[in-house]
C-alpha cells in the first residue's frame, strides 16, 4: 500500500505541514444573529467587527454598563439592545429574530458568568468567543486592515498582539493608494462581462479572459484604471483579446482602438490561448 | 433617550460601519476533528490548511479518487483515511475519535451529494464549507502568507481571488526577512519573563514592560535581535528599564551594561512610567 513514488530521495514534492498556525477563515455572518454579552470597550470593538460583516447584532447589558460607542450604535438603531444581564433563555429566543443566535461574543468582567455562557454555548454548538479567556474561544479576532472589499488580517498566533497591529499598519501604509477601488472595479468588470456575454456556455471563455486580464495587468497597475478604461477593456472581450495598458490609456476620451496606431511598438494585444 | 452628546455637529467620533466585509477569524482547530469529503486537488489544499492548524483529519473518499498529495499524507500517517463514499453516519461516529466531527469540508464533483451533506451539517450545527458553492458555506478560505507564527490573510471578498493571491505574494516579498523569527523571539521573551518574574502580583508590571519593549523597538528592528540580545534585555526588567537598541548590541559577546559607556550620547534607557 505504501508507495514512495511521490518522494524523490527523502524529499517530498508536497508542501510540508507547518503546525502551530490558526485556521484563518472569512466567516459568513451576513444577516446572521450575533449576541454580544456586555457593553464595554471590548464589546464595542466586537460589535464594529460583526457590523462590518453585515450581521444583525443584539447587545445584552444593563444600560449602566454601556460605553459611549455602544450607546451611540443603539441610539443610531445599528443594533438591538436588551437592558438587563444575560439569562440562559437568550440562547433560545433572542430579539429581533426571537430564535437562537448564530454566534455569541462575551465581554464582561465576570469569569464565572463567562464560563457558564461558554458551557451553554458548547451544549448548543453555538460558536463563541469569551474575551481574554483563550481556552473558552472557538475563534480569536485579529488585527484587520480594511479598504473597501480588501481585508488583510494579521495574526501572530498570540505571540505578539501589539506586533500584529504594527505589522498590519505597516502593510496598510505600503499598499498603493486605490487598491480597494481597483478590486471593486475588477468585481464590476466581472459583473459587466456577465451582462455583455450572458450565455452560460461562454462561462469558460469568460473565466479565461478574466484570468488573462489579471495576468496581463499587475494589480498595482489596475489601481490606475478608470471606469471608462474598464468599459473600453470590455470591447476587447468578443475577439478574446486583452489590450496592453498603454492602448487602454490612449483610448481615454472616446477614441476607438482603430484610431490609435498600434504599430509603433508601444501597444499590442495579448490573445487568450 | 436619544442623546446627541457623542456627535460633534453631524460627525460622529465613532468608527463608521463599513458593511460588505467578512468576519475574518482565527479558528481554533487544534486537536479538533475535521472531516474532509473527497480526495482531489481541492481536498488536498483544504487538508494542508487544517493540518497547519494542528487539526486531526479524516478523509472519506474511495481510494480511486485520491490525488497524489492526499495519498502521500495518508501513507505518511498525517491523516486518517476511510475508503468509501460519504455516508450520513460519518457525522455521528467518525474515526479516529468515533465522535461527530467539529468541522466538515466537502470537495466532491457531485452537487446533489454536496447539498445533502450541507443540510445534514446544518441540522447538527457543524460548521461546513462546500467547495465552489458559496451559499453552502459557513466560511470561506483565503490566501494566506505564513512565516512561523505570523499569518497574513488576504481576502477580496470574492471580487478577485487571483488578485488576492497577487497581493498576498507582494506582501510576503515586502516583509523584512526574519519577521517570523522575530515574533517567535518576542513570544520567548514573554515566556522567559514569566519565569524570571513568576509572581502573579507582578502581572501588570510585566505587561507594562512588554508593551514598552514593543514601543521602544520597531518590529523590523526586532528582526535583528539575537537570543543573547533577548537574555541581555531581560536583565533590565528588575529595574523596569528598556535599554536602547545600540546598548543591547554593544553588550553582545558577554559585556555587561556597566562596562559600556552609556554617556557618549548614543545609548540610554527608557524607564517605564
Amino acid at each position: 500500500m505504501a508507495s514512495n513514488s511521490d518522494n524523490v530521495g527523502n524529499v517530498t514534492k508536497f508542501p510540508k505541514v507547518q503546525g502551530g498556525g490558526s485556521l484563518i477563515l472569512a466567516w459568513q455572518i451576513k444577516n446572521k444573529h450575533v449576541l454580544v454579552v456586555g457593553g464595554g470597550e471590548v464589546a464595542a470593538g466586537r460589535i464594529l467587527n460583526v457590523l462590518n460583516a453585515d450581521a444583525k447584532v443584539t447587545v445584552v447589558s444593563p444600560s449602566s454598563g454601556l460605553n459611549p460607542e455602544v450607546r451611540y450604535r443603539i441610539t443610531n438603531q445599528e443594533i438591538t439592545h436588551v437592558d438587563r444581564v444575560f439569562q440562559p433563555s437568550d440562547l433560545e429566543t433572542l430579539p429581533p429574530s426571537n430564535g437562537p443566535p448564530d454566534m455569541v461574543l462575551v465581554a464582561v468582567d465576570d469569569p464565572a458568568a463567562s464560563t457558564q455562557i461558554w458551557k451553554l454555548c458548547k451544549e448548543r454548538r453555538i460558536p463563541a468567543n469569551i474575551a481574554d479567556v483563550p481556552p473558552e474561544c472557538d475563534f480569536y479576532f485579529g488585527s484587520i486592515h480594511r479598504d473597501g472589499p480588501l481585508q488583510i488580517m494579521v495574526s501572530t498566533n498570540g505571540k505578539g498582539p501589539r506586533l500584529a497591529a504594527s505589522i498590519r499598519k505597516w502593510i496598510g501604509n505600503q499598499l498603493p493608494t486605490g487598491v480597494g477601488d481597483a478590486i471593486e472595479r475588477i468585481g464590476e468588470l466581472r459583473a459587466k462581462l456577465r451582462k455583455v456575454a450572458p450565455n452560460p456556455e461562454e462561462g469558460p471563455k469568460r473565466m479565461r479572459w478574466m484570468i488573462r486580464v489579471s495576468d496581463v495587468y499587475s494589480w498595482d497597475e489596475m489601481c490606475g484604471l478608470t471606469g471608462e478604461d474598464m468599459d473600453n477593456l470590455l470591447t476587447f472581450y468578443p475577439s478574446n483579446e486583452v489590450p496592453h495598458l498603454d492602448l487602454l490609456k490612449a483610448m481615454r476620451g472616446g477614441k476607438s482602438a482603430e484610431d490609435i496606431d498600434i504599430f509603433d511598438g508601444s501597444f499590442g494585444f495579448s490573445v487568450v490561448a
